[in-house]
């Protein structure tokens, strides 16, 4: 990780001189089954920086050969014919793996339903060391929807691979923090707590990572959607409780749960952390594409 | 505008000498909320030609964030973190300007809703100053769908800079000129005139611009769009009728508002004035991203 | 053929040795109203490894202009303005055709409806070519839906210019071969035989050409799609009766017509046939932008 995070940095020395080419006999597919703005266009615009090509689907749900009854191993086949890398997003857990093991080509997971979303776990993690400029010691809170956000789920994993202080919890009950994570953290003996008192967390993390009620993964139970959406909002007020050093992070898109009244607080880290998503995404690229140039 | 359109003309011996590497460390996102094939595809065209990248949605609307509930603030935030340009069409009027108050990268309105598209209007005064040589001293005539075409509004507005002879508005009721518009031309004294009677018209007009009754724009008023529907149609004998001289224009894309057989003959501008839109987009981006160049 | 086999066999190398600049002035436009991975992501893919550009819509019914109501005719004569070259997929037999009537530029026909797919037979041969070094006297029985597949359709009329031994149809009587590829046939001296027996076909032939059952095609009739649907599957136990130099080749997209147990195989021909696309049609857009270079 911490070759990728240099690299990123270097990266954001190519973007400012205008790129490079280094990836410029590059083909890259971006096969997304949902919708996307900041991961599909960050990955692409990622490519395009250092000379690569991009062919894809922003809707292969709908458009491609899925529609006809097709498998995912049978695109994945196909399309490992054309392209040097696929990045796929998926609305089915463990899709990315299952594409993984038959594919000729690499494979990178733009996030696969209710699973994991690594590429955003690493920018997060990314942005954490850059502001912070270490990882180990801090107390990084995470909030919102801890049951679906996979980013979450990715983000705890990801930490638990450095010596973070505590990691603290707080979500609506029918959101909740799952058993698996509390499990892996368990073993990797990171400290972790669930709270539901954000006046009391805002003034003791380092890092609040909000993120948004998803109503898409409810489904049907919107009475349940209704109870979560609206319980922790990041408002003026509990901007004011924190430490100054202290951080807003938010993998966006948000909704309501940070007001717009915070963004220009220099706490909020929100749109530089998206601004890094390019940068990690490079250092990827070029990492999978060409790690010797 | 003049430097534009010299800019414009030079762009067309770019193309035909095979294009131009001036753009290539430029990436432009596409941004379309709405449906589009010739905006996009030309602006997109006009990138690539001078050597650019292009990363974007076609079906913004569904397909992004927006579908999650964030802002077009946001996204626009987010976008300006990977690129250098951001080219958008939007449903909401004042949309572009609220994207471009926000955006730290420039924005392009590629149409917002029933506002502006500043771009078309740019080529339509384009291709009336390569068919005639000037601007100055032209009738022309507006014809179709003057109350939501917003083609027709940029276009009056942009002629409201040259010393027209005189506009004439040929409209059904429905969907007439709308006072900002006649405030406007008022306001630099540009004489302009509503007529309904378009064998008249085309007996002395010098450009007339046809538009589409949008049916999309009418939502539930079928009734007043059966009314306009049809009522202005450019036929074999209206052509016969105008001046030698005269050009027939039209934004396009057209359903029956000018037949076919019209098509071939020399005043049908319309094919030629598409044509020009790739000209005058490339003339945009390199101005705005390589003006040095 | 010949021509373009050979040159799609140097495309080969052309890509292990990492692709090429020849059109790099090239803008291709990708143009589908209907659903596509392969063929899309193949033909971008090709323009991609040549140097060349793209641009398009992957759902050109819905997004473009299309749904404004312009005619097919008007939306290639303004894309024509932009492009070099346009790659398009309609869901009407004979709008290619209808579109190179009056396109300023080169229209490949990525299919029309229930019409032709004349890339992929060109592909489906090379791969014939490829495998066996020759096409004349072999034994080719195309399975499946022979009335809805434009693949077999296309394929048959490119076969009869070779000295084939014999074609074998073998569809269920709802998709049974038109009576137009038969006569065709008939004229071209190509013996064929309509059979009904998988058993025995697999027994004898050099080349089984399986495809899918295409539900989409069907509309309301879902009985006669039903009576189709799983009657000739290609299993192990057929794929036992097979002559050891016998090939497998389906242009899928698969469902359940070939089982996945077959895939290992190496008779099973398919996913070698779909990197062969690349080849091909990087060889026939380099045939029709730069036959010089």
């Amino acid at each position: 990780m911490e070759t990728l995070f240099a690299l990123a940095s270097e990266m954001e020395t190519v973007v400012e001189q205008g790129g490079s080419s280094v990836l410029s006999n590059k083909v890259m597919a971006s096969l997304f089954y949902e919708p996307s703005t900041r991961t599909r266009l960050s990955f692409e615009a990622a490519m395009r920086r250092l000379g690569g090509q991009v062919i894809g689907t922003e809707n292969a749900r709908e458009f491609s050969s899925a529609a006809k009854g097709e498998t995912l191993e049978d695109t994945i086949r196909v399309i490992g014919c054309y392209v040097d890398v696929i990045v796929m997003r998926h609305y089915q857990a463990g899709s990315a793996e299952k594409a993984a093991d038959i594919s000729a080509v690499p494979i990178i997971n733009a996030g696969d339903g209710t699973g994991q979303h690594p590429t955003q776990a690493l920018l997060d993690v990314y942005t954490i060391w850059k502001e912070f400029d270490a990882i180990d010691g801090l107390t990084i809170a995470m909030v919102g929807d801890l049951a679906n956000g996979r980013t979450v789920r990715s983000l705890a994993y990801l930490l638990s691979k450095f010596r973070v202080k505590r990691i603290i919890f707080v979500a609506p009950d029918v959101v909740a923090i799952k058993d698996d994570i509390k499990e892996h953290l368990r073993e990797h003996k990171i400290p972790f707590s669930e709270e539901d008192d954000l006046v009391a967390v805002a003034k003791k993390a380092d890092v609040i990572y909000q993120t948004r009620i998803q109503r898409e993964r409810f489904g049907d139970r919107q009475a349940d959607f209704e109870a979560a959406y609206g319980k922790y909002i990041i408002d003026k007020q509990i901007v004011a409780l924190m430490p100054e050093r202290a951080r807003i992070l938010h993998p966006l898109p948000r909704v309501n749960e940070i007001t717009t009244e915070v963004d220009s607080d220099p706490r909020a880290a929100y749109f530089r952390q998206a601004q890094n998503g390019l940068y990690v995404r490079m250092a990827l690229l070029k990492t999978i594409l060409a790690p010797e140039s």
